[in-house]
């Protein structure tokens, strides 16, 4: 069976996603594109999808009945109105990070989802498809004793103008709140941030580096280092430490190189090229799990905690190295 | 457009494409099977491709309306026969090395293609697909100088009792033969062959190690280790050396993991999971190819000088050290 | 000319020093033994020192006429006396760590040193004296800008049931506690401990792991683990994080080895194998100063402040999070 | 007892081992110098060992009745001279190499030395001394089965106009023609030298790279690339394929440094700098022997053997890839 897709927001993810549809994934086809500016829906119809109906708004997109799914890529204030549409409509629904605004609305899409009673939603946390994540779940499930600790590093080369200080949490700490939840099997109970001093590199409105600790329900401390000034490169490190050994995260595959009185290996500078297979393989999930008329992956559960913890790590930035403690609500069944 | 696509030969590596095409891969679809041994196409479709016809031989096969392209996945010595049909029937042919098993077998299949006037074959050397030589590639054509010698190693753990000398050519050699011409962008002029002390590891009719040492027509020298019963791990090391830096190719994305006083990363051990990804990418560049009525990637001739290099490479071992000169006929302009 | 050692406390660390000086370094020779128990010293002296004279106190020892330098390897708690002693008598003075075991002790002899007008005090900070870290330091210097933030590890295979919570401060962060002063140039102005999950490796009265976060003057942010029961061996970890890039302690040189589906450096198990070379190159470094009468390296200054911000992280672990300050006395010009 | 030293030559090399001996180690004591300039020796001794005394000849030196001890560090072609008044006046002698500048002279010496009946000789082949060719032999001798082939590699940034093909075997082959027999306690049968494309910056008197293909009694097979304009760096490789593992020879310890996209270890580019400590433990060990009357390390024998291997070798160069044998007289005794 080919999924009929709808895509909601054309601009660069929306268009990306559809092009791998399109060329790359197997078992989809885009039938349906919406954007709130319109002529960007027909000119990706017309370069990428040319069977596909571009509607006026997202929420046609959602009720045209020759759509089985719906993949939200529009702007993250649009986002829940549109997730609670798919719902509504039954129809399986892949969202982009973040899931809503606030954790309030992500809590609306959870109790929407647990009242249809089985998943539709999978949010956009791609690191989970990543293979080198994957093989360290591997081998912190199976060989190093019980996790005590993680240190991570979440590295851009710059940032522009308008990234301020709470985006380190809202838009870079995100994915490590999830991934590392997923990776210890783990829920976070406290969050504290530290400050070091200001890279002479960073604009005025932005503290950086920052150094976010959290402390799980199982006693895990995690400590990660966000530094979106560091020039040399993107650069994703994750290294848990357990009873009985440490794994690191494997650094992407490069070309060792002898030359110019160095022995380097290349560090990537683009944040698209570190994680662009696990896009493929995210997305490939959600075809084969809409097929089915469900979801799998990330749930709304998961966009949910992500956005409580987030919201605590913001207020431990503005708290001046306070440790706020973070409590989520029961975990109802639909996620267990 | 979709590709119609006939698989003959459905064991191990033609059930594997047909898994491919069907479930990973866009663009193509399985129409047709056949296999020497009838119930095991049929098995293969109740599996994986139920819409395909079962035909009583490849020829049947390669003669159907419907088949728009074919993939030869039998045992190696129908190659010849069916590339040649597939050549005479005028359908893009995917044919799983060896393209023959004769030099001039692959010569006759070199001369049907040129007769036709357009390429038509593409030949299963997978590892010019592979990300890791494709990064090689790109840093020796632009970053190193002129390449002026490759040190390469190609190890086993282990291999059955009925693989001998001669196969650490044509089934393990073969490899780099054709991989390290395109990386090179050059042709062999001479082969010779040494062996080390055998190991004890290796049964009676197998002198293993070897080493090939190949000269190109740029000068460039070539050292290959072929050690098929090295215990460790399957292994495949090259590093070109160049007027003003050494390039390597990447080892596979490994868990660093600190445990029982060492610093490990896990080497493989089967050959499958070494180039696994790159069978994706090379069969999707069929189908693309086939989706326009011709073929790309590695080619006929790239078969033939392969066939003649192995044939050369073969009398090196059994020179005992002797130099072995290769002669190559003339390149015909369709591979130019 | 050759300095005439007295060495205070023939144990361990006191053998090993009159070995390296009666067999390894030059400019030295030992005169003097003393020890609580006389025999040790007498043993001592039939094995490595036949010219010395063995002592039966520590102050005889200082006073002997021909003695130029003393060498103090005595149990901690006497370190104090034996220091102010040397200084009294105007004689250079090599302490092994702790310069005394409260920062009061090493007030006064920071006071002694500084009311005799120059230097007679060496601390046994080794680490100053590693290759490694010698390394970072010059790239620290030269290459990654302003420094803001260091990631450390200090892990020990295992320890003894004697080792109890604030033992991980004293006897292991201490090495840290002065290198990153030293690396960084730079004093701490605040430290905090937090307690992952407890290994199940550590015994009853150990905390074990620990993560001490230590701010600075310059607001460099420095974390260290401490995991003294990792189990897998002797791991020291540095790692600087500069406004222009990144500096690491180099790994100890190693045989890499492919073996057993694994490629693999070994990491050491034994604390004394990791800094060796250190002790050599220190105590030469005091002979040479020593020979000049006077002292070079880590000072009674260094050891003052290293106890000072000890006991602030003791307070630290006691304190369940909070952060202590750290406030030091003005620095005598002496040590400028 | 502390040996006295004559020193013959105080050139590069014979002033840094004077420093050693002075600066650096235990155990000895420079006494006597000389020099075919002699001033050059006057200015020594005033540096670096004012209690030196200044012969006219070397001879003189050596007969002087306060040497116990010499070190021949003069011009290549005076080595035989100087060592056999040494072996003839029954002192220990470390001889800089060559040891001889023939075979046959270091044959002269080899049968001098077996007529003293002792060792008295010492040839200054370091690498045998480094620690990390140390480490490599450990593991080669007990970890990874009978070593089956070398794959090694000498490479120098750049060399002067006079460095011409042939010493590329004299100069800079001869490490790895010593070291390899030690690291596999074997001698070499046979010899091969093949040219690559030369570089573009080997000036016209030198084929460069080379690459040398030994084979041993055990039958293991070696290859070394000689690569004297690499660019890049002064780089040493080596790697002992065994029956059941790969050993290596460690990289040189360095800081890894994150920075402009690369994650990058220094290359030394100066010789000098790569064995500066193997320098050390060789003079220290001829110190402790000297002290015995005897000498140890590489001998006289292992001398007599690189120079046989080397003539093979150029002659091997000058055969256009014929395999020439090398045979070797009977070992004597002593040197069993």
């Amino acid at each position: 069976m080919t999924v009929r897709i709808g895509v909601i927001g054309t601009g660069m993810i929306g268009r990306d996603h559809t092009r791998r549809i399109e060329k790359v994934l197997t078992g989809g086809t885009i039938v349906a594109l919406s954007d709130s500016v319109p002529e960007a829906a027909t000119n990706l119809r017309d370069e990428l999808a040319p069977a596909a109906v571009c509607y006026p708004t997202g929420e046609a997109l959602v009720a045209a009945a020759d759509v089985d799914a719906v993949l939200v890529c529009s702007t993250g204030s649009t986002h829940e109105a549109y997730v609670l549409a798919a719902i509504e409509a039954g129809k399986p629904c892949f969202c982009e990070k973040p899931l809503a605004t606030t954790a309030e609305g992500a809590r609306r899409i959870v109790e929407a989802e647990v009242a249809h009673g089985s998943r539709l939603v999978q949010v956009g946390f791609m690191r989970r498809y990543d293979a080198g994540y994957r093989m360290l779940k591997t081998v912190v499930d199976s060989g190093i004793g019980a996790p005590l600790m993680v240190h991570a590093a979440h590295r851009n080369p710059t940032v522009p103008e308008q990234y301020v200080t709470p985006m380190a949490i809202h838009d870079t700490l995100i994915h490590e709140i999830d991934v590392l939840r997923w990776l210890l099997d783990d829920d976070y109970v406290s969050a504290q941030v530290v400050f070091p001093k200001r890279s002479r590199h960073a604009h005025a409105k932005l503290a950086d580096p920052q150094i976010v600790l959290l402390e799980t329900e199982k006693g895990v401390r995690v400590d990660v280092e966000i530094f979106v000034n560091c020039r040399y490169g993107y650069d994703i490190q994750c290294q848990v430490v357990g009873e009985e050994g440490i794994a690191s995260l494997p650094e992407p595959m490069a070309v060792a190189l002898r030359q110019n009185a160095s022995l380097s290996t290349p560090i990537l500078t683009d944040w698209k090229d570190r994680f662009v297979d696990s896009y493929d393989v995210e997305l490939q999930d959600f075809l084969m799990a809409a097929a089915a008329g469900t979801a799998s992956g990330p749930s709304s559960w998961d966009g949910y905690v992500a956005a409580i913890t987030s919201d605590a790590c913001v207020e431990a930035q503005e708290s001046q190295g306070a440790i706020v403690p973070i409590t989520l609500p029961e975990r109802p069944t639909l996620y267990r």
